[in-house]
């Protein structure tokens, strides 16, 4: 089923404003997500009528917040195709996620000289967590490069294993080449632990997580359609029972004397304090309203504007565009000779064209392609091709410009 | 000056609810607080019309957003007395805050032996990241007791320190008995850091936090009004520069690659990845609410609130209420014998007023006091003598059903 892109359109309030006089064209959704009406009437409607502080109250407010909030855990679950609501852990998004997953499990388990395999696609919020590990514990961190085109072979991955590594952590998606990384071919071939960075991936791809056999999912709520500080992590029930406790306060707990401290049951065990309630149940509705629309459909709609924009960048021969992996999602990150990537965000803006520039923390992988920075134009559901079409007139503008 | 009630109640949507076909009667502010129009509009504005990522976008609504966002960190400056917006790290809450010191400041630095120094006064929040020191690195937890009224000597807090004293972590309002901590005597007092809990005093008294002479002061958002994720922590700029990171990801850094990872200076090496932007926001828009009516003004009134109730609970000679220091708070927690607290919240539930009951994630003090759970009534700036009298009029309806 072909999307109802001018409904959807409507359905984003954002998307009808002007910027610098003309039609925005919002490219930057590799950053994060417009939201859509529904998820802003969900936030205004807890707060104006439905909101309290969550599980430790009875009156009437808390339990209607509560079951709300709760209710959201399910959500995610069928989002992922998770077995149990309980396999999913809220967090305010993936980088507390991964961090989570590098104090609570690995800190305590990895040794000296163990060995964590990364690829040079992660973003720094799956690099610096491990790098803390290298520095604080003598951790090695061991690189696998992707293919000059962006592609990651998953054998090139399992080939790098060695009898130290105790975990693979790996993006699903690259925010810089759209690479699609095929974790659970890596996740299947070895019985060393994955830790999937589903940043991107999550808001593209419809996924099943427990099929993957990976041990740690992380996604984020705000590039998913949902609100700030909203996210989780889908983390194996075997794995969870490995994991000491991350943040230490309310509601994480079961008993606290002055002598000792026991603690709550997973996921509970590892949510401390009052939660980014309203921001969660968020993040359900936006959930709801991707699943919806259908994520096969969300996808088959970026993959043609991927495949539009990839034709027409092609036509733009003095443009260098990093990475070209077939089955890519819809980002491309590029550059002009002459003109540096912050320039062409400039000139772009001021025609409505919001796309970003800079290293979008993913240094390692700028440096494998030789750049300081890119310009990177990144689609989500949204976009129509009328908007790629913006987004080659903009860069050949710029291109007339600095040429 | 007084504060205009019905103008302030007509400011926060929720309260013209009714719950059970009664009013509302909303008493379960130290959980969490109501929100006014003006910082759900906030919200729903920016994510309407001006919302993008923060910090590394150069295009309009990237550029809007950041703007917004960082002058946040002034308000939160202005409505601590800090001297400086860079001594404003934000966190999702005080939680976030407390273990952020737990693990930039105190892991890293405190030895076997080493004692941190707490009172019995305080929240799990302000308890679990230490015992974490306790049981993973040999850190001795010292306890002081309050006096049988709730109240906290600074006198009795300087006198347990020792030459192992590292760090003292004390509330500056009890959340269960509403006690005044005089911290800036504590702080003054000795060269040992003192971590403040500030997440019940921001929102009662007007703070100076510079003059009280702490290291480190929480705060969080959802109780100041303010959005759900929204917080920050003012730490003294010398001990900034003794943490290490806490969480890793995107931000926080000045260069990532394979090799090594340097650090973006404070405060935003303390702040990783996509931040909680428009909660934060939110969370700007409620302080300026909050000043707009005064921080002395809501001092006032609050006072005039708690000896309104103060009175009329000691006309109640069944109930036993928990602590009742001089100047302490407008936070009341009780017990009814032959009432379970939960009993008198699904009560008075019924009648529309909210108020919590449980251990109040404090459960040392619950031990302190004898009691394993108690219903605890915290008024808020939009409170009224009138909501007081109904909750008299509903703990007496309690002891008529149980007598």
């Amino acid at each position: 089923m072909t999307l109802d892109l001018p409904a959807i359109r409507a359905d984003f309030p954002i998307l009808s404003r002007q910027v610098n006089g003309r039609p925005l064209v919002y490219l930057d959704n590799g950053a994060s997500a417009q939201k859509p009406r529904v998820v802003i009437d969900a936030i205004s409607r807890t707060y104006e009528g439905e909101y309290a502080n969550v599980h430790r109250g009875l009156h009437t407010l808390s339990t209607l917040a509560t079951e709300r909030y709760e209710a959201v855990r399910g959500t995610i679950a069928r989002f992922l195709k998770a077995r149990h609501p309980a396999e999913v852990i809220f967090t305010s998004g993936a980088t507390e996620a991964i961090n989570l997953v590098s104090y609570s499990w690995a800190a305590p388990r990895l040794k000296a000289g163990d060995e964590i395999l990364l690829s040079v696609l992660e973003h720094h919020a799956n690099i610096v967590p491990w790098a803390f590990l290298r520095e604080r514990q003598g951790v090695v961190l061991k690189w696998v490069e992707p293919e000059p085109d962006g592609s990651l072979p998953p054998e090139k991955m399992l080939a790098a294993i060695t009898p130290r590594t105790k975990l693979i952590a790996v993006t699903h998606m690259s925010n810089v080449t759209g690479t699609v990384v095929d974790v659970g071919a890596i996740a299947r071939g070895t019985d060393v632990p994955v830790l999937v960075d589903g940043s991107q991936a999550a808001v593209h791809l419809p996924l099943d997580v427990p099929a993957l056999g990976c041990a740690f999912y992380a996604i984020t709520g705000h590039k998913l359609y949902g609100p700030s500080g909203s996210g989780a992590i889908w983390i194996d029930r075997a794995r969870q029972d490995e994991m000491r406790p991350f943040m230490g306060g309310g509601d994480m707990i079961r008993e606290v004397t002055r002598e000792a401290v026991t603690y709550a049951d997973p996921p509970l065990r590892f949510e401390a304090g009052t939660p980014g309630i309203v921001n969660q149940i968020g993040l359900g509705v936006a959930l709801d309203y991707m699943m919806g629309l259908g994520m096969e459909n969300i996808a088959a709609h970026e993959r043609a504007l991927r495949d539009h924009a990839r034709a027409r960048l092609r036509e733009l021969n003095w443009l260098t565009v990093q990475g070209d992996a077939p089955g890519k999602g819809a980002i491309f990150s590029m550059t002009m000779e002459g003109a540096h990537a912050h320039d062409l965000s400039t000139i772009l803006d001021k025609r409505g064209i919001a796309i970003r520039a800079g290293t979008h923390c993913a240094m390692p992988l700028m440096q494998f392609y030789g750049v300081t920075a890119s310009a990177r134009a990144s689609f989500a559901l949204y976009n129509t091709e009328a908007e790629v079409d913006a987004l080659i007139d903009g860069l050949i503008f710029c291109r007339e410009l600095f040429a």
